[in-house]
């Protein structure tokens, strides 16, 4: 039985409270250049705290060796085998959810940068110098008006942050097996719409005059002129977390495609910051409202990507400075991990487990003394995949019975 | 492949010994306000000993957060996999079993409470003041001859321990998919029989006249005069452990559900104390005539349940006085466990890991220096699914062929 169905059959309400705060990117390692983590190089006196009274542990995203998207990582953490057909959700959809996009079964998405490319049309910049998120707002305006009208494709471009943006199309019996036409390089043209399967060949067929008219209403832009799309796919039938288990469930997170992961699982989505302290208020504001709290905090990841320790060893310094004020809040059960590693040394996602602390009246106390990397391997969660911890979570949240008499 | 089967395919007799110690509920946590589990605040010299001589690790019932009932637990340790459909039994059927009843495939069996009602037949105590063994086998010569005796269906009950028995039914195409008629809470009567599906509504009308005659005959008792009837269940039909594993399984357990769930595996049942002294005592009287032999102890998970330290811990410490006369049984492989924890600040069954002690001639010894819960978690073994320990368990004892060449 698919895990979350399994839990289902045991999952009852009650009158608890979990938060689950998510680090993106959390998790680091030890090089010979790099002798310390962030979370070991970094000032943590109320983390390190609340792991002293806390059961540690590790998740694994995927499986060995496999690095996640943010997308697989947080359907793990929302108890959904990222590995599962049912979870193989593009990007492009995930945001565009994020961005309040209505999409509904049968639509397809697509991830969108605004790029640059020279007289000969070959690539010179794929983010087109990181326009301003108003640049990106003018051109999908000057665009929408241009596309094409069919009787078979409604298009429409949505700005995001940025020089990104989310092409959404909605029209009958679509197939989202379509190529990206970004090639992931500079120097050479975009790339063709291309089918990947037969079944796409309509689709691919209906999209060209879409994708030539993005073209043809940019072309002489001076910042961006040229688009590039990747991530082609169509909405997911995933069972919903608060039918799953019996939760209200509120999700807090600054960026679409978090937004969207939350919304494609059922979570509410509420208005929130990007830093840890507007992220705790927005959860202060909605307390009362929900039973399972999502909370994710994006600059771990982005310092890890950027290769920058200092960056995100203040991060972290960054939540432990507001952990005191969620836990004022009085959650039943607190989690704190991240939906996957993303190692300074690496400059990206990586495969190594993630650090994970849970905290509640019945986690069973390590008595560790503080939440690193080289800690957590002796905690009494073990190294368990990311879809099982809701099952923790709700246990710990007395919202599960037991299995069988 | 199903794991047992796997197992099966390299199973071998050979002239060894396994004995499977469980503990029950053996597991403990610590909270703010109890530091030390059972294993730590108890003094056990024996079994440190001899983990200090093991390979020590941690079984998982069913999954993270999954906490199991007794049935579930012991199938796991028997090798099943509790969340598989082969292995989802009812407790009326495991106690049914354990209580010596002739159950065949196509029975169905529930068990019973003698409960309490008041004059306008609401219930004021579902177990009617946990009347005594004798009282209840009274009862149930009561009722047996006042029971109709109908073409399709055989109802008879069985005296169980204190307030309990079993109805045990049998006829021609008899269902199991029927509600509880206990309602589980005082201040209403029992509720009426309910089919839970079409399939089960012609043993919903058979049952009925059956359920009125017990109320009938006990009506004007002054201690019982209402029966409470939950967890109806047909027998499963198991794969049998001797045939899988090549072994001769003996059972000594003194509660009928820990015999059920062995009957219901292949085990023999063997008479038996319930003190650990006296389950030791019946192992010796039938050493020889089993390979695999299953010791149950209840003690620590009664405590657990009660919120009793001081009793989980004389009741640790009344396996550690006895564990030196079970070694000298000689045994080629000793393993000791629980069928899943029973945390003191719990109250209850819990999802947390099971110690695992596994001693035999080429475990690998892990020189850890105790068999606690903080110890284990360094164990070589690790933590492992409860079903997977057989293999373990067959691999020590010599009784696993190499799987491919």
């Amino acid at each position: 039985m698919i895990h979350h169905d399994f839990l289902a059959r045991l999952a009852k309400p009650n009158d608890t409270k979990i938060v689950l705060l998510v680090l993106d990117g959390l998790g680091d390692i030890r090089t010979a250049e790099q002798t310390r983590t962030a979370l070991e190089a970094a000032h943590l006196p109320n983390l390190h705290k609340l792991a002293q009274w806390s059961a540690l542990g590790r998740l694994l995203p995927v499986a060995p060796g496999v690095t996640p998207g943010s997308g697989p990582g947080h359907l793990g953490l929302f108890g959904y085998d990222p590995a599962s057909p049912e979870a193989d959700i593009g990007r492009g959809v995930l945001e565009a959810l994020g961005e309040g996009i209505d999409i509904v079964p049968g639509d397809v998405a697509a991830r969108g940068n605004f790029a640059t490319a020279d007289a000969d049309g070959n690539l010179t910049d794929r983010r087109a110098g990181r326009i301003p998120t108003e640049e990106c707002s003018r051109l999908c305006a000057a665009i929408n008006p241009l596309l094409p009208k069919t009787a078979g494709l409604e298009a429409r471009v949505y700005p995001g942050e940025g020089h990104r943006f989310v092409l959404h199309l909605r029209g009958a019996a679509l197939s989202a097996k379509l190529a990206d036409t970004d090639p992931q390089q500079l120097g050479v043209p975009p790339l063709p719409v291309r089918a990947l399967g037969p079944e796409a060949q309509a689709t691919a067929a209906q999209l060209e005059p879409v994708v030539a008219a993005i073209q043809r209403a940019i072309a002489k832009e001076p910042r961006a002129n040229r688009a590039l799309l990747r991530g082609f796919d169509t909405l997911p039938h995933l069972p919903q977390m608060p039918a799953l288990y019996r939760m209200r469930c509120g999700a807090f997170a600054g960026y679409p495609l978090y937004r969207g992961a939350a919304k494609a699982c059922g979570m509410t989505l509420v208005a929130c910051g990007k830093s840890f302290a507007e992220t705790v208020d927005a959860a202060r504001r909605s307390w009362e409202e929900f039973d399972f709290l999502f909370l994710h905090f994006k600059k771990p990841d982005m310092a890890g990507e950027d290769g920058d320790l200092t960056a995100k060893v203040a991060a972290l310094e960054s939540v432990d400075k507001g952990l005191p004020d969620l836990l004022g809040l009085g959650p039943t059960v607190v989690a704190i991990t991240g939906d996957h590693s993303t190692p300074v040394p690496l400059k990206g996602h990586s495969w190594h487990p993630v650090p994970l602390l849970v905290h509640g009246p019945f986690c069973s106390i390590d008595g560790l003394p503080e939440f690193t990397e080289r800690s957590i391997v002796q905690g009494s969660i073990g190294t368990i995949p990311s879809y099982q911890l809701m099952g923790l979570l709700l246990a710990n949240a007395g919202r599960l019975a037991k299995y069988g008499a």
